[in-house]
């Protein structure tokens, strides 16, 4: 039977990482965790698409020079974001000029380069890998509900798409942020049809990833300074508790979630973040912090995604869902 | 400097294909070839969504089916299409249960996916890995360009999208099929504004992994019995020959193309047929075909995806475009 776990046998790091965000994560709890940020959504670009675009062509610039590499010496370039046809991506992957892996995996596209990532680096296939996912909160509003102009109103188990872009460039040279296990998700449909409860959709899937990948580890959540989702927001984060309890898994002390971190609870964000830049952000930006000063030793950081899409949700479909899980450790 | 291409030093075999494909192709030339045909587009299903559905669904069932292999003895599945947000290859990821990469690199995924499934298996975090992507004539004109109902016109240049659906299964287990070597290709853009016009928008991108392919690996045209574009059609082949002949690489003895091959010249197809499928069930159902039966002993398949998204092309952007080429031997 496949397992879905992989421990990565040789030494593959973060080298470096970058995070650039719009104007509410830039006011938000995490803002000192940034590495740029805009004050308002169209970055000085004339529209959301170019913004968005323009967050991630500068996370790549920042990470490169963060690790005084070129773009040439990039051999490949793993990328995604939510617009259609990964767009995001492919201009960047044009501008920047480095051989291209397009992936979508929807917001859990963030763990899924990272893992692809670590791959190709262990293949030998690979030295030097840049990562990159974006998000922005008026192109996904615009793509997968309806205009902003619209004003459409919200439940409150509606999430707040995170404006921004987490770049990270792996290698196998030594640095203090190591990629050791990662667990490869199932998509896993509970039946949730409203694309405005997508916490609730994607918690199954989350709990999946985490089960296995503590059985196939032979863990526990108390081997994990923290077990961070990415956007399940507070409406999915207590069904994920409670579905992992239900197998005697319980994860209360260790659990957070990217969605939840990422702004504070007077910001008008409904039930939290969200969008493939929410777990890289947070993750690059905050963790990533917290494991250099020493507050976590070990995270294992599962990244939710909902392929989701309007036409099927329009035909009354339920929303797949899916969850990647890569385990990070601080080596001194 | 990095380099773009991968020579493969474990031996990583296509271990079984599968292919499903609409009317106009198990009417036409290769019709022999596939390993099943639907005589309309529906499939039988009520959309044509659903229809691409079970297309994918199918053929990774035959391909399941050659191999003697149930669903969870695979270890990762690799799969992508061309709806907004992958949207086939995640419901039949969702119904198979086979943890999942979702990949986007528009109709160059067939090879995208080949790519890192041989990466998966070298690195020895996999041993048996499936991948699958398809396209759908009517769910690629509706999103795409016009709904088919609109009944507008088309110009020459126009590609007709292949419906279909290829499957190969990838492990260490001798075939006759090996996995020699890779080229990842880079995004080029040439400044195409137009989506009826694909083929020459694709062109550079094709003649640009070649070159590189070529020259990383020391090689000639000759050292390959096919040089198989994938949907380049009759407008962007000559282009392709003459941006390598300004290269002094001659590849007009050696070169076909998917697009071309999969329709015969007095089937309504335009200048040829395109899509995600095309790459994938010609090269799988007929050039796997002519390498066993000895025709070929080595051939490059070079599949070529134009990273197209109507926003854009509406807001008179160019159409980035991205090849990546696999090398296929012929192996006793």
């Amino acid at each position: 039977m496949g397992k879905q776990t992989m421990v990565f046998k040789d030494d593959i790091y973060i080298n470096q990482i970058a995070t650039v965000v719009g104007p509410k994560e830039g006011e938000g709890p995490l803002k000192n965790s940034f590495d740029k940020s805009y004050d308002e959504l169209y970055c000085g670009e004339s529209s959301w698409e170019l913004a968005e675009r323009k967050l991630m062509s500068e996370s790549i610039d920042i990470c490169l020079q963060k690790a005084n590499k070129k773009p040439e010496e990039i051999d490949y370039f793993l990328g995604g974001d939510l617009l259609n046809q990964n767009i995001t991506a492919s201009y960047v992957a044009r501008d920047k000029e480095i051989p291209f892996f397009g992936l979508f995996n929807a917001c859990s596209t963030s763990m899924e380069s990272i893992i692809l990532a670590a791959v190709l680096l262990e293949s030998g296939h690979a030295e030097h890998v840049m990562t990159s996912v974006s998000s922005h909160f008026s192109t996904a509003e615009r793509q997968f509900r309806y205009p902003t102009e619209f004003g459409g109103q919200k439940p409150e188990t509606a999430m707040y798409t995170v404006t921004g872009a987490g770049s990270a460039y792996l290698s196998k040279k030594t640095s203090n942020i190591k990629v050791e296990a990662a667990t490869v998700g199932k998509v896993v449909d509970y039946g949730i049809v409203s694309p405005f409860d997508m916490g609730s959709a994607m918690a199954p899937a989350a709990a999946h990833t985490i089960e296995t990948h503590l059985r196939e580890l032979n863990r526990r959540p108390e081997d994990y300074d923290a077990i961070v989702t990415g956007d399940l927001s507070r409406i999915g984060t207590p069904i994920l508790k409670s579905l992992l309890l239900e197998q005697d898994i319980d994860i209360s002390k260790v659990h957070q979630d990217c969605g939840v971190l990422v702004y504070s609870t007077d910001q008008k964000v409904f039930s939290g973040g969200s969008g493939c830049a929410c777990s890289a952000v947070v993750t690059y930006g905050h963790l990533f912090s917290e494991l250099k000063r020493g507050t976590f030793k070990r995270i294992l950081v599962v990244a939710t995604g909902a392929l989701l899409n309007p036409t099927m949700v329009q035909q009354k479909e339920s929303i797949p869902c899916i969850a990647h899980g890569v385990s990070f450790e601080y080596v001194e």
